[in-house]
């Protein structure tokens, strides 16, 4: 039974890619809209990681009361400026702002959080782009670990934009860590635990702490799990996954949280960061 | 066991769009940059159904040295034009044109194949976007007939950027047509009758004559066939599924063909057509 830590992935990610950023040359744009706590921690977090690479961050952290436009015009600056190769929208924010028209004006290019609908359809004609970070590290863990995902059997649990429905579009191409049947079930499935019992490689993203089973899976199954769900127990404040480990044994390999997924997404953020500025710089040539 | 035929679902479609069309006004682009015989026979039916509704057909059926520059020449053109309403680029085309570059060049809500990436995109992320006909054609047969899909376990033999992708993304939809938990399997899959025995709705776009055979299928299972197969037989031609009738009677509902999709989809790309030119007028007003 493998446990799958995310840190050497995101150690081997990171190296991989480090030596592409110009320190103290090379920026990246966010836009934290909002006053959500959650949203806030993850943006220090965010905030932290590119700094560490020398990165230098350019936070746009606008008052409740901000226009669109202002939003729109400081995407406009960072689209121009030709040091800025990555643009992070945070959600949520404010509600008088549509975050569709801000995600829409960011440059293709510039998306590293593969949000904007080109970038999707992109990923789905199966052309070279940014992807959703997560559903990207949920696919780099296995990778790194040698575990091919081809002829395999996947279920993901959530259909959401950023992970469950790009991620079914990787496991869908055309390669050795593609080529899988996927299964897609959500709140609508009957029977879920059943689906979910016949998978080889079991990846949840629903948000809802331990809803999931180890135990439902079948032996030698493997479970990548993507959920960071924030939880309270005895007054205490703990991040647990999707899925309640409460039996192991009979796994191939699982992915703890936190330590596991979680882990490995900034390390794609930053590799999706590096990628962007590789197809900036071979545009300009 | 129900014979879901595609001519009645074909001419309610046809009803509920063709007084949007302005008769010998309203324009058609389509791009036949090709010899290929398939593609010249289907061209062929797409004039006809467009010209049956008073759609002008502007054919553009270029030699085969045509440049690249000149096929774009003419998209651009058909995008200026007001009265053009739709255009289509037919594939195959000459090798030494990249399709790619010319489905780009369409305007965004002229692609009334849904091909273009922006389309896809807007598909995955559930904004309104005109749709690959082929794939909508499927649901709306059983929408026609009084078939919900919702909680069904759907499984989907192909992944093809035209069906089985655009036909996943719009199965779990958040509505009664869509909800569905989809297993989207193919070549690689492995034990795929096994997958196929436990759907309770079977679409097959995979492009093989009789691969699948109906007795596969679990009882009261429905099947939509969306192979469109030409085969010869006794020295005779003939148009075969992807699914072998082999055995109807425990079913709950299938599709012939000819006769089932295929008849439909012909009628959502007239519909996608009436859609178009409906958002081209909000867009002016």
């Amino acid at each position: 039974m493998i446990l799958l830590k995310g840190k050497y992935v995101r150690d081997s990610i990171i190296d991989s890619v480090k030596d592409y950023i110009d320190v103290g040359i090379d920026k990246i744009g966010i836009v934290l809209a909002t006053d959500d706590k959650s949203a806030v921690i993850y943006a220090n977090s965010q905030i932290k990681m590119f700094r560490k690479y020398g990165i230098i961050v350019d936070f746009f952290n606008p008052d409740p009361f901000v226009k669109e436009v202002n939003i729109l015009n400081k995407i406009d600056e960072w689209n121009e400026n030709a040091n800025v190769y990555g643009i992070m929208i945070l959600a949520p924010m404010y509600k008088h702002i549509d975050r569709t028209h801000i995600v829409d004006r960011i440059d293709d290019i510039k998306d590293i959080e593969g949000i904007k609908k080109i970038n999707l359809g992109k990923l789905m004609i199966g052309e070279e782009a940014p992807c959703p970070p997560t559903a990207v590290a949920a696919i780099e863990i296995l990778k790194f670990y040698d575990i091919t995902i081809e002829g395999k059997n996947v279920v993901i649990a959530g259909r959401s934009v950023i992970v469950g429905k790009p991620l079914s579009m990787l496991l869908l191409r055309y390669n050795k860590m593609g080529n899988a049947t996927v299964t897609v079930c959500h709140s609508k499935t009957e029977n879920i635990n059943e689906v979910i019992g016949k998978a080889d490689i079991f990846f949840s993203a629903i948000g809802k702490p331990g809803f999931f089973k180890a135990s439902t899976l079948k032996n030698n199954a493997i479970y990548i799990d993507i959920g960071i769900n924030v939880v309270k127990e005895n007054g205490e404040t703990k991040i647990v996954g999707d899925i309640l480990p409460d039996e192991l044994e009979h796994l191939y390999a699982y992915t703890p949280v936190p330590g596991g997924v979680g882990a490995v997404t900034n390390a794609i953020l930053l590799k999706n960061y590096v990628e962007s500025k590789k197809r900036a710089n071979i545009h300009c040539k």
